[in-house]
């Protein structure tokens, strides 16, 4: 028999589907390679081929040259302008307001070939870091409300260039999932006084069932009632709201269990295509520091049914996170 | 400069980004076609490899054999099962409930090569008819509360196989896309003792610029906050909550202005793969009739900027919603 399960956190419900029943190797995985490119703009020494660089941590050289580890540009295509004002309009019954944001690219290494499930640790340390820097530099302009950061990886999950690189869009709304995630967190905290997060860490720890693995900062689970086959959260055992308000040992913690979760992905599943999200509590909303739990969510893309989930919100997942958890446990890293 | 619009029922906002604004001919359509199958049991002549028939409108021949138009059977691998009792339990924190549903598949045609944009509109309608006639009948379990059809056209938007057809899931529970809707159009309602479909409807057909076309009874147009480039919603000029309860020449209508938006499709955007809801008032919810207003809402998959959307909820359009009611208004029909 099938499972409804409701999601604690934003009452979403999926459905865990057993007649549809998937383990690893029955996903047909669509893994386009990228076509072998003869130019790539984010590769060392063409520095020049990107707008100029908003952050960049070097091993030498002078601004917008080579010798760089991570370095933070301007989305070449940006989806919103950082120039300009809020300019609110109504028209009869629409509202719309001028697309001012920011839209930046998170080069993670000079490398072309490499990925955060083959960098040293400290390398994707130093990508986390410059996340940080720049949440904290674009949260300083009143006119941004939430930052949302997330990855795609692999053709069919999005990504346009196959040089590894993460992504920032700084909002002047808050977008309606964060907001639906804040206010389900709020409930939970309202009637019971405890953040939900840490209620769920708790009950993981406890039931086991669905840990994938677990160090002195973080733990590494599938969720309850994932959307996804494989879907993964990492929690950061300590409370806190925002990712860039993390400490410094947490960094290298999480460094460490990303990309010994992305090991495990590589090696269960194929090398999926994935989307990485950092969730992370929204600016100028007052008194969340209690109430939301920054965490990342991690999604490999093995499935089609999408349109139907798309269209009514409403998600069928082949794949138990009980099963998932222990396929993902069970798959060696390194 | 990019807008950000908000979309009056559900509070969603969307980007329309002009950086990255794109014509037709800019999609990199991924249209894979189906590999030619020996065989297919949704044919005239296989229906044993079906589950029985629930419904079926016949030219002649007997239950379950050949002589059909549209036949409706249960899913063959259905993601929740007819068969048991709600069972709900906690697990802690958290909530599940045993998967009771019904899965079914409406095949529209015996014939594999036609589709929804080339059949006759009398068969259309003989399909919309079918799926009122199964909804109706679903109705009468008091274990659902509300039902959600679709269809995936194309492989890429998640369609397993070629032969036409649509599929049906009937819920005991309210998905929360339903739910973010109706409770849109309630607060709407209880601020302005109106419909807020029916203000659309009357302000689309004022200003005319993301009005597609029009019949007696229906009206098509590009949604002023599109979450995908060329998203067409079909907008019944009268109010009413639910799609079954529609008057017989609604369904007539409805299927001329289908077929014809199909073709627009087609002819504009090269026969793209699409999704089809069918979005239609939960059961059991006391009060909506003045305040829900169904309607179809079509999605053709051009782009792949999914990953980011399904984390985050907020949605990047490359293509405005004039730009796209212009091109569909000008593509040839028939």
């Amino acid at each position: 028999m099938p499972e409804l399960r409701k999601d604690p956190v934003t009452g979403r419900w999926v459905i865990i589907s057993t007649e549809r029943r998937k383990r690893p190797s029955d996903f047909r995985l669509e893994n386009r390679p990228f076509e072998p490119a003869a130019f790539c703009p984010f590769c060392e020494g063409n520095e020049k081929y990107t707008p100029r660089e908003v952050l960049c941590y070097r091993r030498g050289g002078g601004a917008n040259g080579p010798g760089w580890d991570v370095r933070v540009v301007p989305n070449k295509f940006p989806a919103l302008e950082v120039e300009g004002t809020l300019d609110r309009q109504g028209e009869g019954l629409f509202d719309k307001m001028s697309g001012v944001g920011a839209h930046e690219v998170i080069i993670e290494t000079p490398e072309h070939g490499q990925s955060l499930a083959t960098l040293p640790v400290v390398a994707i340390e130093r990508v986390l870091w410059a996340f940080r820097e720049r949440v904290l530099d674009l949260k300083q302009d009143t006119r941004f409300k939430s930052i949302l950061i997330f990855k795609n990886h692999g053709i069919s999950a999005g990504a346009a260039l196959e040089h590894p690189h993460s992504q920032l869009i700084a909002l002047p709304i808050v977008p309606r999932t964060v907001r639906d995630e804040v206010e389900g967190a709020r409930a939970h905290f309202d009637s019971k006084e405890r953040c939900v997060f840490c209620d769920i860490v708790r009950q993981e720890q406890d039931s086991r069932t669905r840990v994938i693995s677990e160090n002195a900062e973080f733990l590494a689970v599938s969720p309850y009632a994932p959307r996804f086959a494989f879907e993964t959260w990492l929690l950061p055992k300590r409370h806190g709201p925002t990712f860039e308000d993390a400490a410094r040992h947490e960094y290298e913690s999480l460094a460490r269990m990303l990309r010994e979760t992305l090991q495990r992905m590589n090696r269960a599943l194929l090398s999926p295509p994935y989307n990485l999200i950092v969730h992370s509590a929204p600016f100028q909303a007052p008194g969340l520091e209690p109430v939301y739990h920054w965490h990342l969510e991690i999604m490999p893309k093995l499935t089609k049914v999408a349109g139907f989930e798309w269209g009514s919100g409403f998600y069928v997942n082949p794949t138990s996170p009980e099963e998932a958890a222990q396929v993902l446990r069970e798959a060696e890293t390194g």
